[in-house]
């Protein structure tokens, strides 16, 4: 099947701009819409809810009062009214059944918690459109201070309708943007939650926070961890990347390169593949994004002749007989775009090398209408600045290039961070496997042993409503 | 002159719904925009600035891109760097000038803190209009989260501007619904805010936090502690009222009132009175809305024969040669409607005795264009259940009829209450004077104190971007 190579440029720029050369979406990576797999149904009883109409699409403003409806999954098996408790996902951009199938930590712990499993999509993912098949034209709630409220909202609705829940403890769990979220639900609604897992989760890769290189840096030690001559080989692409006919020709693409925006759409999509492989960089096989061997750095180490070798690890799934289906994978990475996150103008996160802001401003406002608000953030959810808070978990992988935002070290004895040298993204969210390293095993028996601790310290015995006759 | 009865009934019917039957309106009185006066200016180097035009209309949401300018007033005479703070006050619904004149403490204290007085005037107020003199027709980011986000940029605004100020901290000041928003900030933005003195802050008054009868409890408290027989003339003058004649004749009415309508807002007219005069009971002449002598419910007993003497009190300021002025006073009462608070639906507060939220909820929809939302403020801002906060004095005036929504007992050590039994509204954030109660000047003593315990903890060595290379 050949693809249009003009589709594909389109996507291709406005993804390169957006996610990695302007870095307008900062984390995650997300997929097209799912059906929850039915074997996930059968093996943890999980079931499909939908929110009654009661969510406000517009938390903050009262001429839009219409509502929708919020998705969300149960599992409830290992639910025990009196020592019970309720881990929640804090679902970010995408289908929640897929974050569902990724986060077997929160499975592994369900019986140990005697917990409720929750996960609540994000608004403007899967089903939960506030707009039905129109919301991408209407992106002005896409928000993550709107979805906090919803989630808000969801587990209020979750403890007036779910008996037994009503004082029953909450525990925030994401990874990546998830994982900022979670933290910033412990810090916008401690009321709400008593503590939250933050995992992989960059919250200081905003405005100038952290040096702005930090994330590049990270992805070439990941290579050049992985053996001699392998960050060498792509550092040394870049230049070959020019000739045109060199590159059609070792990549055996369906249609050759012509324009210059071609070969800067390529280069992007192979910067794409680099870092992809970085942050997912696990030590078995898993299909993240994309199915992928264990260590697939090693493995491209090992196999690597050049390029070539390595970009065709994540474009195999999509591979055409006769040539790499460039359009294929690069769309598989820029699945976010349908999915509108980077319309997020908060999200507007520093660019490397500095560029000027203005015309970034302007092409985000050509693409979706709005304009970026790079302070906003930090303003809003402290910045550096978060010692007041407490009961919040960061974990980062070492290998992860988004560690470089993330909490590595502990701010509080209550704001905890941990590192796993050995782990690629949120690692220490996924299932227990043989696999592992250590430094991942070691990392959920910490978090286990927070998360017990907050239970402990801080069963909330009242709800909103505070103590009876108070 | 003459005023008519027309413009009365329906400022009077809209006002009363929403004020006093249906409680609409939590909080506070207002008053028509002030220039600042020209003796504060003089007494107190207070400047007027209006920030530059970068405070987003919307902050929560990125359609609306524009922005606009918040007006502020600075006394800055007493501050020093090294040891200075800055006292913000978190201007609630009014022309900030006129808090400012009525928030004598901040000015009392100033020198001993080495502080920057700022006084935060509230959009959709005075002169900080999102659109100008059409601000009244888009009332969709009159909230108090906006409210909150622009004090929250001002700030930044100010470190950013007046140099030595980068890491100075900065406690929130408010009183009433400034209350409320000086420990919201606090709660919401504690990256921004060390601490906050929220004065008579009802807080709870939402949803069924508190049971409905308190605030009215209150207030017949009040004129029961007047003396025998005050609280039971008020009482029986219910059933009289109903006659129309006996009515016009007593109050020497311009115009005598007519219909059923008529007798329904003189009604709520007189049941404002009595809140005004209960919520105002300080111990010196004032003029919080209206001019009023020394403890104005002690006098009201001691002169009252009749309700027309007590509520002449009230109007004698707009008195007619030859009859009272109904429709002044009740104007004055209900300042705030062009000044739309009332407009904000997370506002909307329990009926008492309890009536379907459907009429009230059409009756909002028709004025404003709005429905009242009442759990969302529980939901936003924790309700009962805040213990995770820190850092905050709830100060309450035991004849204040709000203190029944007030937090009223320490919730931890950190989140303190002060009762001030022979207090009104807010009475400790006026300025010292010889007629102060020996427990107002308790009270004060204790706010400095724990103000200075924050700052001796809590001085933030660093903004937002965290330590130097961390």
């Amino acid at each position: 099947m050949k693809r249009k190579t003009k589709g594909f440029s389109w996507f291709g720029l406005l993804w390169a701009n957006r996610m990695l050369n302007l870095h307008l979406v900062p984390v995650g990576w997300t997929r097209r819409p799912l059906k929850v797999p039915s074997n996930l149904l059968i093996l943890y009883s999980l079931r499909v809810f939908f929110s009654p109409m009661l969510f406000q699409i517009d938390h903050f403003g009262f001429a839009e009062d219409r509502t929708f409806k919020q998705r969300y999954l149960i599992a409830d098996q290992h639910w025990k009214k009196d020592t019970g408790s309720i881990l929640f996902y804090t679902g970010n951009e995408g289908d929640i059944a897929w974050f569902a199938n990724n986060t077997g930590f929160m499975w592994n712990v369900a019986e140990e918690f005697d917990a409720i499993l929750v996960f609540a999509e994000h608004r403007y993912y899967g089903d939960s459109l506030p707009f039905g098949n129109k919301s991408y034209t209407h992106l002005n709630y896409l928000s993550s201070q709107q979805a906090l409220a919803d989630f808000a909202v969801l587990i209020q609705h979750l403890k007036n309708t779910i008996p037994g829940t009503e004082n029953t403890p909450v525990i925030a769990i994401g990874g990546s943007y998830g994982g900022m979220l979670a933290a910033w639900f412990r810090m916008k609604y401690p009321h709400i939650v008593i503590g939250a897992l933050a995992a992989s989760a960059p919250i200081w890769q905003f405005d100038s926070l952290v040096p702005c290189g930090s994330f590049y840096k990270i992805v070439t030690e990941d290579f050049k961890k992985s053996g001699a001559g392998c960050s060498e080989t792509i550092q040394n692409s870049w230049a070959a990347i020019k000739r045109l006919q060199w590159l059609s020709h070792t990549f055996r693409l369906c249609s050759p390169l012509k324009t210059k925006t071609d070969v800067i759409n390529f280069r992007e999509w192979l910067r794409g593949t680099w870092i992809y492989v970085a942050m997912v960089d696990y030590p078995y096989e898993a299909a993240f994004l994309q199915p992928l061997p264990a260590w697939p750095v090693k493995v491209t180490k090992s196999k690597v002749t050049g390029i070539r070798a390595l970009s065709s690890l994540v474009s195999h799934a999509t591979h055409d007989e006769d040539g790499v289906g460039l359009g294929l994978p690069l769309n598989s990475l820029s699945l976010l775009l349908p999915l509108p996150y980077s319309a997020q103008p908060d999200f507007a996160l520093p660019q490397f090398p500095p560029q000027p802001t203005e015309p970034f401003s302007q092409e985000c406002f050509k693409a979706w209408g709005v304009r970026p608000r790079p302070s906003w953030i930090p303003t809003f959810y402290g910045g550096k600045n978060i010692s007041a808070h407490s009961n919040i978990i960061f974990s980062n992988g070492g290998l992860d290039p988004w560690s470089g935002g993330g909490v590595t070290k502990n701010i509080t004895d209550t704001l905890v961070a941990i590192m796993i040298p050995e782990g690629a993204h949120h690692l220490d969210l996924r299932s227990n496997s043989p696999f592992d390293p250590t430094s991942v095993l070691q990392a959920r028996l910490l978090e286990v042993h927070y998360m017990k601790l907050w239970l402990q310290k801080g069963r909330q015995p009242f709800g909103l409503q505070g103590p009876p006759n108070s």
